[in-house]
Formats: C-alpha cells, structure tokens, sequence
C-alpha cells in the first residue's frame, strides 16, 4: 500500500514536471536557437576580439587585451560571477623578420612567401644560407642518409589529401610534418626546415602552427611556406637542384609568463556541485585574427551563458565558460585547468570546447566512457531538426580532453570543415569570413547541448 | 525443372552482377567523391562562365556565350551527343538608369541603392516622383485604402525572419511579396513599389528577382532596395513623413526571341529509354557573375557526366545534363524542357536540380509518388559517410518539378542554406565567394545519386 502510494506520487510528480511545469526539451532548444539567430550578440563579440584588438598570441598585448575584455562582457552577463585562473603562458616573440629567396651562382632566383612556425628558434642574424633537399614526408626523409640531409633545409611538401570529406583527418596526416620536422630532420644534420603550408587551396598565404622540438636533438628553425611558394620552390629545384635558398627568422623563446584563463559561472540550482564546461581558447595566432581559430570558440561560449541568462533557463547543474590562454603554443590553459580541477576535486559531468571554426554545425565529437557517449546519442533527434546530425565521431578539444579521465563526457561542436584550412592559422583568418548565422547557429547547438546534460547530468559509471 | 533452371541462372547472375563483376555501390561512391575532390573540373568551368563570361540574363549575348561554352564543354565529354534545344525566352532589358533618392522641401534627402525587378516597367523618362507609404507585407496593405495609397510608391519592407533554419522557408514567405508586389499595389492607385531586399545581412547590396504582372490590373515598376538602403528610408520617413522619392528605371519588356537549352547525354547500356536529367539553369541575372546561382548547379550536372566517363561507369539509364534556359524570369527553358519530354512520350524515370548553391551538400529535396520517394530514401546510408543527411524534405526544382506528372521522382540537391542569401540575386554572387570542395562535393553527391538511379530504376507504380 506504502509502496503504491508512492509510485503514484512519483508518477504525478513526474508528469507534472514533464508536463505542466517544464516545457518539453524540444520547445527549449526552439527557443534557443529562435534566441541565438535574432538576438544573439556572439558575432559582435567576435567583431570586436577581431577588428578592435586582433591576433591574441598567448603573452602579448593583444591577448591579455582579450582577457579582459571577455571578463567584462561576462561580467555583465553572470555580475560577480566571472574570475580569472592564472596561468604560466609560454612566451614566443615572432620578432620582425621572416624572409625567404633563393639564389643560384647568377643571382636571385625567387622570393617566397614564408612564415615561422610557432616556438621555432631563430635563424643566425642576417639569415641561414644552404642548399635545399626536397621530400615528402618522414617516409621519404628516412630513406636519406647523413650525407644528403647535413648541412641542407628540409623542404617537406606534402600536400593536404583532398579525398578526406572530414578536413581535419587530412590535416591530423599532414600535421604531424609541422609539428615533429625540425626535431626529425635535425639528427641527419639539416639547419632547418620548410614545410608546404597545411591548407588545401593554392594560394600566397603561408599558414603558421607550433612544432614541438626533443630535448635529445638539436633545436632547428622552423618555417612554413605558402602552397604557391611550395610548388614554385619546388620547380626551381628542378630547374637549379643547386639552388641555395637564405632563410632569416628572428623570432626567439623567452621566459615563461603569467597570464589567465577567463571562467564565467552559473551556479546549478540543483546539483551546484556537478560541473559543466563549455569552452574556446582565447589566444590565437598573431598573423590574422583568429576568427575561427578561436575568437568563435570563445563568443560562443559566452553566447551560452547570455542565452541561458536571457531566456531565464535555470540550469539545474553549473556551466561554466572558459576562456582558454595558451592554446596555440603550450596548451597551458587547458592543462592548467585540468590540474586545478582534479586538486580540487571538483566534479566536472560535461565539457565542450568549440574550436573547428564558426561554420554550420553537423554534429559532436565525443569521448569518454562508453556508458557517458552512449547516454548523449540518445538525445540526436533533437537535434536533426537544427541539420546537427552526426554524433559518430570520436575526439574533443585540446583544451579539456583531460577532464575525460576525471569522468567527463567531453565533446567538440563539429562544424562544416570544408572551409576551415582556408584560413586556418594564416592571415586570412578574419572577421569578414566568419558567417554570423553560422556562428550563432554553432553557439545555439552549444547552448542545446549544455541545457541536455545539465537537466539530466550523466549516469554514474561502474567502477573500474 | 524449365522453372527451376531459369531460376538458377536468374540466381547465378545476380549474384555474378553483384559481387564477381560490380564494386559495391559503396565503392563506386567513395571513387566518384574522390575523383571529384582530386580531378573535378567543375570549379574551373565555373571560372569562365563568371569572369570568361559574366552574368547571363536570357536573352543577352552573355546567355548565347555560356550555351556555346557548355555545348563545347559537354561535347568534349560526350563527343556527338550534345544538342540544343529550341526555346523562346522572355527578353527583358534592364537598361542604364537605376536611380532612386528622396527630397523634400529643402532638398535632397537621401540616395538609396535600388535595382529594377525583373520584367519589371520601366519609369516614365526623367523618373517618377511621389510620397512614400511604408507596408511591412500584404497584411498591412490589405488594411489601407485607396486614399491611403494612392499616387504613392509602397515601400513593402518585411525583413526576412532568421529563426527559419533552411534559409529558403524565410525565403518562400518573403519571396511572395517580391513577386507580387506590384500587382498587389496596382489596384489601390499605387504608382510603383520598392521591396526590402531578400537577404538575411544588412548591406548595401540590392538584390533583384522577378515579379509577376497580373492582366487584370495595370502594370506598375517594382524596383527592390538594399537592406541598408530599407533601414534609411524608414527611417527617412519617420523623420519626414512628406518626403517624396523620385525613382527612375529605364527597364523595358521586348518581344521573346529564340534562344537554347544545351543537353548532353550518356545513353543507356541496358535500358536507354529511361531517362535521368541532372540539371542547373545557365542564365542568371546580371548584376552578379551567376556563380551560386546557378553556374555551380551546371557546372556540377557536367561534372556528373565527366565523372561517370573518366571512371568508367557505363550507366544501365540514359542520363541527361541539360542546362536550362530563362529559369530567373521566365521558366521557359524548364516548361519546354517538359511539354517537349510530354510530346514524346520519352519515359523520365528521374530528374535532379541544383540550384541551390554550391555549397557543402547536406541532402536532397524529393517530391514524386510515395513510392518512389520511399524507394530513393532507402538510399540514405550510402550517403551518410559524406555528411549527406537529410532526405525528409519536400520539394524539388523550378526546372524540373513538371517531370513529377510524367512519373519520375523529382528531387533538388539541398546544400547547407546559411550563406545563400547572402549573395542570391546580388552583385555579390560571384565566384570568389564559391568554395572549390564545397561545390565538388555537390557534384559528387549528384553524381552518386544519378548512379543509385541509373541502376536501379525506380519500382513501377500503381495505376490510379
């Protein structure tokens, strides 16, 4: 009799609650993607981190600039609720010069269009002078010896693989040049190396990124050409294989500094103690903008705290909006963060980082236990009706794929990529290629996600 | 013992058909997205009707430049199977002279960027000059009076609504106004009318489209405005409510003149009398280069051609790339296209259009018997790997729809819909804002689906 009774209380309070006080999951995410399109404010943000303070390199002006300028508009969304975390940021000076050309014994041959990869030593004053050996990828580099390779530049130049539908499995293939060249090609004796920028168009715009040098090998400069320079280097190769190409880059490492990661909060009204993080990385690249990379991670996360704030959502578990420092050339924010989280012991459910550009979303890269992916597929047909379909694909977000191991879901918006090495870490990375629909529609289908998990948290997970 | 020995080799050479001689249509659709992704031409063809040619209203020398690109084009491709056909279009001049400004007793006010709408009157010479009253759609005009209108320019100024995910939803309510406009506003004493321009961004670029004259009421211009322009104008008129606008168009109606639609075809190897078009419209308006609207669509149809020749495919189907004539104000092209099919008596078992722009592709539009369509949806998971998702949408193309009478299923290529308004019907439409992959993309998917078609047919329906 107890026991009926009770169910039948659960049964009414569960049919009240699904029924007469909330409204069903379906007209919330109608409303905030209706929010999102008409009033959203991510684009003006954005128009502001691009336009009014501009390429953010972790240590710079420009980014601790951002910092508080994204703790202000935060400020104003959830007042008082927005602190800053330090953070110990590697401290990269591109410096003024990055210069390129080729000679043979008639004089100058070519000007190409080069930029220094992120963390890169510098070039001896006035410039390295070498002859250049031509390869492919670190396949073609391990069929050389010694005496091909010393005293050379390493010209790796692969081109991204078209068939990829996904770009950003091209470049995960292509990326690992960049990131291990120099630290590859310096035990054979190379000075430096070049590599084919990562970008799937031909144009005259180098792409940057960082590499990672090992402490065994010697430290060599690094330097990304533009694809138009690759293949006109490449043919002058042909034509004068004896060409010498003189390289200048001053660029240099200094001292790590401090700076800060930016979090914003809402307090959950049920589970406080139960956090989710949603999230972009405030730094980028100094030779754009950093429009998609990542001014649209960070103004979509702040659009998620404003749509919950401005619709009068009241989530029932904590978001938080983090701004990244550091991602680019250190990853510092992001695993600054994670430790922080795991000494204090705080509870993070969720984390989703925005950080594949501001096109239309398709979907959500997810990982985490099985149990956690499993329990956010189910919610997929809500989301078809916004054409976010794809919930297949594994992987997250360099800045809190740690927070997988302290039992998190952890995901990535997955927008329309076809796009994005168009721009990607290259001085074309500007406001006016960044679509606002597009971007607020990628900030709405955050917001979406963030309002499933923190109504219905995560199922706890066996022990292991 | 007849019965089952047919019946064994019925067995023997299905199962022969399908795993000893034919890849896996999985297969053949990996192989025609490479190729279109690695070797499409489709970008490049592109490139010369938008900056070889340029805009190609019917009619125009620019229209009769891009059926011989194409006819050459196609013939390259399907040498000796490629002809014209015949089609009277609408031959409707824009003229020089698009001016609109407002003054009042002081002066001049302010200058607005208008285009002609088209198969829009002209102006009297020298202009028209009237006081404005501004509407917001048909709703508000249906509640004035003749007083109230008469002798006056309406100003319909709707914005189109963002909350619509598929652009095109927004489109279809505002588009109606467009069309309608003058025919509307005529019968209240109306001396013209001036619509917001049909694009989500505030800009200054007007975009044109057509209208649509009723014979019952007189023929007034209709000229639309930039969005920019529409937000000063309404505002021009709160401040000064007696301003008057002088607007000038010099365009003007002459007779039909004779111009082409160009086919080219692949004959079917086992059934050649069913027929498969795949289809764009080769005019475009003129203030633009047509790029997304619609080189992409035929650019794309002669790449499902090239693709199915360079790898080999010998289809069981006829298929047909035909580039209609006269879609944007006439219609033409696509109705002959269909009374002459009709005439025949040839059976169109499918018919594709792509005129929706040539960005990333995320599924087809269907319209036809429940049957065929249920047929074509069973498709779907072939084209999952390719981010193709949705194929619950209702619809087709203006070129092709009339083929669904004759029993074919009728379906449109839907790629994502954010930016088309952005350029749509606008001097913005040209090819620097077509993105190579995206367009590729669209063209593998057409070409998938045209193989999917040309193998399996479609069931026969019931007679009703």
């Amino acid at each position: 009799m107890r026991r009926s009774f009770l169910l039948y209380i659960l049964v009414f309070v569960t049919c009240y609650s699904a029924h007469s006080q909330q409204p069903a999951d379906s007209t919330v995410f109608r409303q905030i993607y209706n929010y999102s399109l008409t009033n959203g404010k991510a684009h003006s943000w954005l128009h502001h981190l691009c336009k009014g303070i501009g390429g953010r390199l972790a240590g710079s002006a420009e980014a601790e600039e951002a910092i508080e300028y994204t703790y202000r508009v935060m400020d104003s969304i959830v007042p008082g609720n927005v602190y800053k975390q330090e953070v110990m940021v590697v401290n990269w000076k591109r410096g003024e010069k990055q210069t390129c050309f080729s000679v043979n014994k008639k004089g100058k041959l070519s000007d190409y269009r080069i930029i220094a990869l992120g963390n890169s030593v510098g070039t001896p004053s006035g410039g390295l002078r070498a002859p250049v050996i031509e390869v492919k990828d670190f396949d073609d580099l391990s069929k050389l010896s010694r005496d091909d390779v010393e005293g050379r530049i390493v010209f790796f130049n692969e081109p991204m693989d078209q068939r990829y539908i996904n770009t950003f499995d091209a470049y995960s293939h292509c990326g690992k040049i960049r990131w291990s060249g120099p630290a590859a090609a310096a035990p054979l004796g190379a000075l430096a190396t070049i590599n084919r920028s990562l970008t799937h168009l031909i144009d005259d715009h180098p792409h940057t990124g960082s590499i990672s040098y090992k402490d065994s090998v010697p430290k060599i400069p690094g330097a990304a050409i533009s694809t138009v320079g690759a293949d006109k280097l490449s043919r002058d190769l042909e034509e004068h294989p004896e060409l010498e190409m003189i390289l200048e880059l001053d660029c240099e490492m200094k001292d790590d500094i401090p700076s800060s990661n930016v979090i914003g909060e809402i307090r959950g009204s049920e589970f406080p103690d139960e956090i989710i993080v949603v999230g972009g990385h405030l730094d980028s690249w100094d030779n754009g903008e950093g429009a998609h990379d990542d001014g649209a991670g960070c103004v979509q996360s702040i659009e998620v705290l404003r749509i919950f704030r401005e619709l009068g959502i009241v989530p029932k578990r904590t978001i938080r909006a983090v701004m990244f420092i550091n991602e680019e050339n250190g990853l510092r924010g992001g695993n600054t963060y994670a430790s922080e989280a795991k000494k204090s012991g705080v509870k993070h459910i969720g984390a989703i980082e925005s950080d594949a550009g501001g096109f239309s979303p398709r979907g959500f890269f997810m990982d985490g236990d099985s149990l956690l992916v499993d329990h956010v597929r189910q919610w997929k047909e809500l989301f078809e009706p916004y054409l976010v379909h794809d919930f297949s694909r594994k992987g997250s977000g360099a800045d809190i794929y740690k927070l997988k191991e302290q039992g998190a879901v952890v995901m990535g918006l997955y927008p329309d990529s076809q796009r994005y090495f168009d721009y990607h870490h290259s001085e074309t990375d500007v406001f006016e290629n960044v679509n606002r629909r597009e971007l607020q529609l990628g900030a709405a289908t955050m917001a979406a996600m963030v309002y499933m998990l923190s109504e219905y948290g995560i199922p706890s997970q066996p022990e292991n």
